[in-house]
This record gives C-alpha cells, sequence and structure tokens, in this order.
C-alpha cells in the first residue's frame, strides 16, 4: 500500500527513482568506477589487471569480479601500510583516519558527509535547525564521526557526547532541548531513565538513530510504547552506510550509493532473493573504491518495495557473521570447503555441516537438503566432503527446504573449551 | 635578535603586521564588534545598553565595559538556557555544542576553524598534506574538535585518537607514519616510550603541540634531548585559541581575534605591563561575542616583540588561578575586596592578603607594600580591611617591591581539612 508523499519527506530525488533509472544510472557509475579504481588505486590495478571496465555494466558481470574481504585487510594493510594500495588519494590528504579493531585503518575523505548518514538522519526524522545528541565514541572509531558528518549536512549542530557519564548525558539534553539521539540501541533507553530519575524534562527528545547493537523487538516495543521514533541502519567503519530503516519499518533500504550482493559464505556467487547471505559491498566513492567488498555480515535481500516510497532495493539487516571457519580435529574447515562441496552436487539443496563432539572426539556430519534419500548420493557426498575437508564426515540427507534459512554453513555445536 | 624570515613561515600575514596597523584594525573591529553584540546577543543589549559602540575605539574604553566572569556562566547559562543570550545565533544553527565541566555549555558556529587553532599548529610546524595524531578528548570537551578543525584547515588528515590505548596510539603513528602530536604535554613522552617498547618506528613524528596541563621545564628537557619540537597554546573551551608559543620559544604570542588584558584579580583594572594577574579576552568572534571575558586564569604581559617575527603581544601563558576567594571564621574573603582597600590606598603597592591558622582559630595578616613604616598607616588599613571584610586582621608593611609579582592577593596557608 502506497501512502501519499508530502513534501519534503525525502532526502532527495535518488530515493524515489524509478527502479530501472536506478538502476541504469548504478550501471553506468559501476563501469566508471571500476576504470577510475584500477587507474588510481595500485591493489586495483593488480587484482583487475585482466578486466575491461567497459565490460562491467551489469550484475552479472560485477558477480564475476573477485571479493577483497574485510577480514583480508589487516595484512593486507600491514604489507602495503597504510591502507594496502585501496585508496586512491594520497593519506595526507584525507580528512580523518579511523583505527578500527584488527587493527583495521579506516580512510575518510575530505568533502560533505563522505560515510553518507545524512540520508539515513533524514528518515530518522531529523532536520535542519535541530539538534543531535550523538553518543558514539570518536575516539579511533568512526561511529561518532560519521554520525557527526550526516547531521552536519543536514544543517543540524551536533552533541559530541560520546558515551558514558549518563547524568550528563541526560543533563545536557534538558539543558539544550536536543530532539534527536544517536547511538546504540539500548543507551537511549537508559538515559531517558536516568532523566526520570533526576525529575529532568526531556520531553523535546523524540527520535533517536541507533546502530552497532541488537536492535530487539522489547527494545522496539518500549520505545514505542513512550512515543519515541526510533530507527536503525546498518553501516561499517569502511563503507559508511550501507541500509537504513525508514518510518514503514520494513527491513532496511540501501544507501543510494552502494551496490549490494547476497552471495553463498565463503564465494562470491550472488544467492536467489530472500536467501540468507553473506553481504557483499561495492561502494560508489571515488576516493576508497572499495570492489565486492566481503563484509563477513550476514542479511538477505526483502523483496518487493518500502511502502514508505523509497524505490531502493532492501536487506533484511544484520543476521549475524558469515565468517564460520571451525577447527576440527585441529584442522580449519571453511564455508568455502562446503561451497566448493555444493557445486559438485547441483541437484542438492542446503547444505549445513554440523560439528559437535559427543564424547572425547570432534564429530562432523553434512546435512544437506535431497529430494531423494538414496544412499548412493550419501555415499558420493561423504567421500568428496573427505578430499575437500581432508577429514570424515558422516552424511544426513533431509527433505528439500527443511534447513533454515540463516547463512549457516557450517554449525560449531562444541563447547566453547 | 631578528633572525631572517623564510618563505612560507607565517600563518599569514596579520601575524607579522606592523603593531600600530594591528592595534588600528582590532580597535575598528571592537567598536563595531560591540555594536553588533548589542544587537544580536540579548545579554549585551542588556549590559551594554548605555554604552555607545562607536565611542568604544580605544583600549581605555574597552576598560570602562563590564566584565563578564566565566564563573558567572553556569548561572547565566541555567537562567536563560541554553547560552545565557550570549550567543548571536540560534542553537540549532550551530555546529557543534560542547559541554565543559559547571556545566558550562560551549557554543562552536559552522565555518573552517571557528577556534583559530589552525594558527597554533602552523607555528608548531603542522603543514599541509601531513597527518596529525590527536589525542585530545572529543567527547563533551572541546579539545579534540578545536585541535582537528585546525588541523582540517590547514590541509591535514587527522587520527581522532583520544587519550587513552597507549599501544594502539604507538601502532597508529607507526603504521601511519603520523607527523605530529597534539595533546597534554606528558602523554607524548608515555607513546614515545611504548614505542621503544615495542621496537616501533616512530621517527616521522617529531612535533607536537601540546597544551591543557603543566608542560614543564623537565618535560621540555626530555624533548628537546630527543630532537622533538613540543610546542604549546593557551586556549579556553569558551574562546578557542588565545596564544600559542612560536620556535622562538618567548613567551606565548596573541591569536590575531582576541584582545587581552590583564587585570588586578577580583576588578577589571588593567593592570600595568609585566604585572601578574587575571587574563581579560574580548573575542572578535560575531556568533560568540564574549566582551571583557573573565578568564580566572593567571598570567601577565611579557613585553618586546618575539624574535620569531610575530609581532603581536605575548603573554607568559597559564601561570594558576585568579579566582582566590577564602572562607575566614566561616565568612568569604574576595579578591574584589582586596582590590577595593588597594583603591582607598593608592600610595600603597602590593597587597596580599595571608590566611593562615596558628592555633584554633583563623587568622588573616595584610602584608602591604609601603614606602614607609607608619604606624598610623598600617592602622588605617587595619581599620579599613575590617569595614570591607567584616573581619579583624592584622598589618604588616613590607619594602615595596618584596611582595612576589604572581598575581596571589589571597593566599591560604591553612592545611586543607
Amino acid at each position: 500500500m502506497m501512502r501519499p508523499r508530502r513534501e519534503g519527506e525525502f532526502f532527495d530525488v535518488l530515493e524515489t527513482r524509478d527502479a530501472e533509472a536506478r538502476e541504469e544510472a548504478l550501471m553506468a557509475s559501476l563501469s566508471a568506477h571500476v576504470g577510475q579504481a584500477r587507474a588510481q588505486a595500485p591493489y586495483y590495478a593488480r587484482v583487475l589487471q585482466h578486466v575491461e571496465p567497459d565490460q562491467v555494466a551489469s550484475r552479472a558481470a560485477l558477480a564475476a569480479l573477485p571479493l577483497t574481504r574485510k577480514s583480508d585487510l589487516v595484512t593486507l594493510q600491514a604489507g602495503r601500510p597504510p591502507f594496502g594500495e585501496l585508496i586512491a588519494i594520497p593519506p595526507g590528504r584525507l580528512a580523518r583516519i579511523f583505527v578500527s579493531p584488527g587493527p583495521i585503518y579506516d580512510p575518510e575523505a575530505p568533502g560533505r558527509d563522505f560515510f553518507r548518514f545524512a540520508r539515513a538522519l533524514f528518515a530518522t526524522g531529523l532536520r535542519s535547525g535541530q539538534i543531535l545528541h550523538n553518543t558514539f565514541a570518536y575516539h579511533f572509531t568512526p561511529a561518532g564521526a560519521m554520525m557527526e558528518s550526516g547531521a552536519r549536512a543536514l544543517g543540524c549542530a551536533v552533541v559530541p557526547a560520546g558515551p558514558g557519564n549518563l547524568e550528563t548525558q541526560a543533563r545536557a539534553i534538558a539543558h539544550l532541548r536536543s530532539h534527536c539521539y544517536a547511538g546504540t540501541p539500548d543507551f537511549l533507553k537508559s538515559i531517558i531513565e536516568k532523566g526520570e530519575e533526576l525529575g529532568l524534562d526531556l520531553s523535546t527528545l523524540r527520535r533517536g538513530h541507533v546502530t552497532g547493537g541488537a536492535y530487539t523487538q522489547a527494545l522496539r516495543a518500549w520505545y514505542a510504547d513512550r512515543g519515541f521514533t526510533v530507527l536503525q541502519s546498518y553501516g561499517t567503519a569502511d563503507l559508511g552506510l550501507v541500509a537504513y530503516e525508514s518510518e514503514a519499518r520494513e527491513g532496511m533500504i540501501l544507501d543510494e550509493h552502494v551496490l549490494v550482493e547476497i552471495v553463498r559464505p565463503g564465494t562470491g556467487e550472488p544467492l536467489p532473493d530472500g536467501e540468507v547471505g553473506e553481504v557483499v559491498v561495492t561502494l560508489l566513492v571515488p576516493e576508497y573504491p572499495l570492489i565486492r567488498f566481503a563484509t563477513g555480515d550476514l542479511s538477505a535481500v526483502l523483496p518487493g518495495q518500502s511502502p514508505c516510497g523509497r524505490s531502493n532495493m532492501r536487506i533484511r539487516g544484520w543476521m549475524g557473521r558469515a565468517d564460520q571457519a571451525a577447527k576440527v580435529k585441529g584442522m580449519f574447515v571453511r564455508p568455502e570447503q562446503i561451497a566448493d562441496l555444493a557445486r559438485r552436487f547441483p541437484a542438492v539443496g542446503r547444505m549445513r555441516l554440523v560439528i559437535d563432539r559427543p564424547g572425547e572426539a570432534d564429530r562432523m556430519t553434512l546435512r544437506a537438503e535431497a529430494a531423494t534419500t538414496d544412499a548412493m548420493l550419501a555415499q558420493r557426498l561423504a567421500e568428496t566432503l573427505q578430499s575437500v575437508t581432508k577429514l570424515r564426515g558422516e552424511v544426513t540427507l533431509v527433505p528439500p527446504g527443511s534447513l533454515p534459512n540463516d547463512g549457516r554453513v557450517i554449525e560449531d555445536l562444541r563447547k566453547v573449551e
């Protein structure tokens, strides 16, 4: 059901573009972007050396490009400091440089709202001339700066509060009559409760933009019961904004400067819409041209279009981590190996390697969806599993559609030692 | 001794202006500034209502304007939130709002380098295209943002490190090959020592800009011995930059957008050059037009001109706190009262009220510089002291010039209970 659009309801005209017009514009950007990345970032000159940029003008062509894994950034950056030759401008010409755990160094180029959070904050209801109370940390991590730049681009004042100091937080909101909160999903509740305890008037604060933690149904209900509009977004330290909620609260709508693929964990193969897999993002930002950046996060495409009027593709938000490597009898088993197995058995549906330890030894059981209960198929699967992983495992055939759609390829049931 | 000026040695042409040209420009700005403050900030419309802005075009006219004390900001802001009507734009049109202990709310207006630290960082040797490692905090306090805006205005990249995480600090500097440190005077030493302990190459980092703590002779020597150029500045959360060191290391040179007076503590009376007194600053910034802002800090004018070629007035840096109110026998004695006493005895030099507690009772002794040892003078002083403070005190006459030039008007020798 489409509701009527109000004046000023959207951040820009890109959000409500016709889906075909968007796709055409994105694909044109993509091919220029690949050419520019190859020309200006030595890493891409190497990994894309055999790629003809003009040919990269479709989703299928994109899906043929190599992945760059977030988990490889530490090694890439350590090998060719400071940024593994993935950036297209000299480090001293950046605006800010952040340090994420790893360490991974995250660049921010100069200019207005590099991380593009203005769009997400606008969807949360933040408007020019309002005050954003920003409780994300600014030290080393980019979260604080991301929200601040977004709010400044909207023409808002920002209180760089950072985390902690609950009483100061509540008193500052009361004194400044701030309009919107930014921070983790639970901290706003703590501030509101502290304000009530201190008898403060926090009535100007009716909205919150949250990310960086689980936004549970219980928290949603708590805020909704009190009349707060609290919406979330999904982003990473490298990419900035990837997707955001609107008041429709139906999944998260993609930012207009990213291309998102959901791939089979451990591979670069795009999955059908609705399947849970790893989030792979191509960032159409010239200074940090991440191409097929495998985030290690799980999500799924949510088919259809948001009733709020924004026409971009939607994803279901963060659904866990995709890097499911497990050590079995001293050897690593990786999602890539299960994906390899799946490719050799196209008739088999989802596969899930379950690891447990019933006695003193690790045990692997491959659960595979098949329309048949053919013992020969199970035996061939077991043989291939052993040749791929160098480990012996049992095989259980299960009916098609009976394994959960949760992106899990390897499930480790052993107790943590 | 003037050394030859090199190309690009100064931040701008303002720094090397002829002293008369500067004074003329500042006085012209001052009168426009007073007019604008009266028109746009309701607080100044009230406190300057009988002032004719055109007449405020000299140091003497400035000295006749009322002080606004930093120690009154808490009350002013609480009474008329959020900024006591001292700011000239709506709060939601600010860039950032900080919260200093008090609480005092500090505004930052939009635009390039509102707090004007680019000048100080340039004098420290930071140059376009370099990387600043910024260990000042960003949360609530403006210190981190002040340094960052200054460095960005110079065209530098900033690592918003914040305080803490010593190992991450050292590793980030080694990895990013950062050029300059910003932070408290002692923390750089800790980082360098941590880097040595970890065997890191921190050789790109040769400069530091420090403030917010005692920069002792021992620390200066430690850095100098190792070939570091570490220079300090003096500023406050409300004013931003007030004065900064150059490589000449002769006092601190004033920023080009402030007027500084050194006044007798507790009064608005300017002291002769060289006398230690309270730093009173008029900030020639339209959005936050602080006029005769009494900082509560002590300093003194350092006569003469810096050999580095910068021609502005110099001060000796932070020399302690000016707010010396003390409780004697349950009643407050304030510097204002001693200043009142001094005005009634123009023939007397410096005065210093010493408070101790030899037995079980507080004792006040007024030490006053006089060319005579006349017992009548001592008696009249004692009587006036009692009428001003409502407390009985002894008087000791001492030779002219024998009291230290340290800005102390009230000295409390009692042990802290």
